[in-house]
């Protein structure tokens, strides 16, 4: 431990990162999702090192409920655009994922064209606990590849929790992926997901199923412009795909890019970026304040019972806040704490 | 100033209350309101007081963009309650109010007869500038009059910000207000509010907007079906109404009684009220920790060069979330603080 005679110097990074060295990215995001302190520290300065060569990437959010065939659609999507002279990344956000479990991307095999296309490179989930620790490793793994050269980023989310919202908040264009309805509902559509979506794709639109996804699709469409009235001039198109019969891929692409030429032509797109930016530090603040105070030991000491005592009614919640906030404002005894 | 001679008793309080007297729910409604430390602590000791008499009321939230007829609606319902011989408060949600300007219910001739109605008491927002501060003072309120006797609250909000959020955490069942659409698309549903709707009913269908109302009704209740599935087994009706001819009134309290007494039956409405109990608690701490973050001095100072440093590139958003997080944990010199 006495001075990273195993760790690589930054410079190593930068210059095998630069160089499009796979085994070199591999290990510059196995950097930035490590929780050592050490590690962050190398990887703040990594980051610093690479942010002027990244940017450069076409950053799309991919969600769909499990079985809407997501892995197959970035397989067939990444795969059409690697033949078009792209170089795509592939990058998931799901904090349920588990190196030896059930990681959405684990397993190479999900994606089978891709995982052996030279021109592609796909990264599972970090498997850190939080939402917001996971979120952050991706984060900075965008600007790794970025760095690297490549020049379309997908990011994969699994739909877990608040897992879109953390994805929609780091790239450019959100696609929500579907399927035609059975029965009298749309199938793999979250609450609060359509709101978020830039492009919806209505997958599966292949052999006996066409007429029901284009059906699925204009109904969709139709109840998207009669609840949510677009508000800044973009009405989310809906179209439909097979991922399977590799149909409809260049319509949603070719959306996808509208989107986010529309957003660069008005100037959009800068500030956006730069709105993720700041907003991603805030969030970063603001979820280490609000875990500090649920980890503080005598804020959890004095929960349990004022939460009781509000509920029987023998303490209001503006007595109880304010207890709470008192437990926080003492000072943590560091010898009472669990190494 | 030297020691509350002017100021009444709890007991008194407590004793006026009880026995119906609007002079002094209204002088508790303002002790709660009141920012002033004395009177906050007042207050809480009269909540305590009161909480026992308290959680009789149907609550109710209402909600719909300025036109959509909240008042006249308001008006028609509470006295159509009262003469089946419930109790009816309205209180408001509107943090854009102020005594002097545009308060939705500073005017009381916006609700005539429930005005004068000795079976009604109407209540204006409070005008305290945050979100936070006025949800809290209206959740307060609810406390006073539900002890007073009132079994019916109605808890409107013009929708403003995250006013509807705010109001369908403090009560049993929220009813959109909306409107026939003009074109193709519905009018008066702000994003993110069809969610916490329970109840939907599309007003002013009347003369001869009867036709287009039941239509719209129609449409919106084949979106909803498709767009927001039930999870928890309760989709949300939609119903037309008339507030100026009076006409589906009932219908919409109908759908109202059966929303809570679904809730009620199967035990989820004693466990929602306890769940927003104790999520009120947090969400006044949280509110408060992020408002000391917010106006500490260092991080005040801070946040403009680390910001701009983000956007240049020059600092990575983790380092510059370390830096404000070393700002905020800097004691604030009390003597440097405006007064």
């Amino acid at each position: 431990m006495s001075g990273g005679g195993r760790t690589p110097t930054v410079e190593a990074y930068v210059e095998g990162v630069r160089a499009g060295s796979r085994a070199w990215i591999a290990r510059a995001i196995t950097l930035v999702e490590s929780t050592r302190p050490d590690h962050r520290a190398a990887a703040q300065r990594l980051l610093v090192a690479l942010t002027p060569f990244a940017g450069g990437a076409r950053r799309v959010g991919i969600t769909g409920v499990p079985g809407v065939g997501k892995s197959t659609f970035i397989d067939a999507l990444g795969s059409r655009l690697t033949a078009d002279g792209h170089r795509v990344a592939v990058l998931a956000v799901d904090p349920s994922s588990t190196r030896t479990g059930g990681s959405i991307l684990g397993d190479k095999t999900r994606m089978a064209r891709l995982a052996t296309n030279p021109a592609a490179f796909i990264r599972p989930s970090p498997t850190a606990g939080t939402l917001g620790g996971v979120a952050t490793a991706t984060r900075e793994a965008i600007v790794v590849v970025e760095a690297a050269g490549y020049d379309v980023v997908l990011v994969e989310t699994v739909g877990v929790g608040q897992s879109e919202t953390a994805v929609s908040e780091m790239v450019d264009s959100f696609l929500l992926l579907t399927l035609a309805r059975t029965g009298d509902q749309l199938q793999g559509i979250k609450k609060g997901v359509l709101e978020l979506a830039d492009v919806i794709a209505v997958n599966k639109a292949d052999g006996p199923h066409v007429t029901d996804a284009r059906r699925a699709a204009r109904e969709l469409a139709g109840a998207l412009r009669l609840l949510h009235p677009p508000e800044g001039g973009w009405q989310p198109p809906v179209v439909t795909c097979s991922a399977l019969d590799e149909t409809g891929l260049d319509d949603v692409w070719r959306q996808i890019r509208q989107h986010q030429d529309t957003l660069d032509a008005s100037g959009d797109l800068a500030e956006r970026r730069r709105r993720q930016q700041i907003g991603w530090v805030w969030a970063m603040v603001r979820a280490e304040v609000l875990d500090r105070l649920r980890t503080h030991p005598e804020v959890r000491a004095l929960a349990p019972t004022v939460e009781r005592q509000v509920v029987e009614g023998t303490l209001t919640p503006a007595l109880a806040a304010e207890r709470l906030l008192a437990g926080f404002a003492r000072p943590v005894d560091p010898s009472a704490e669990p190494g």
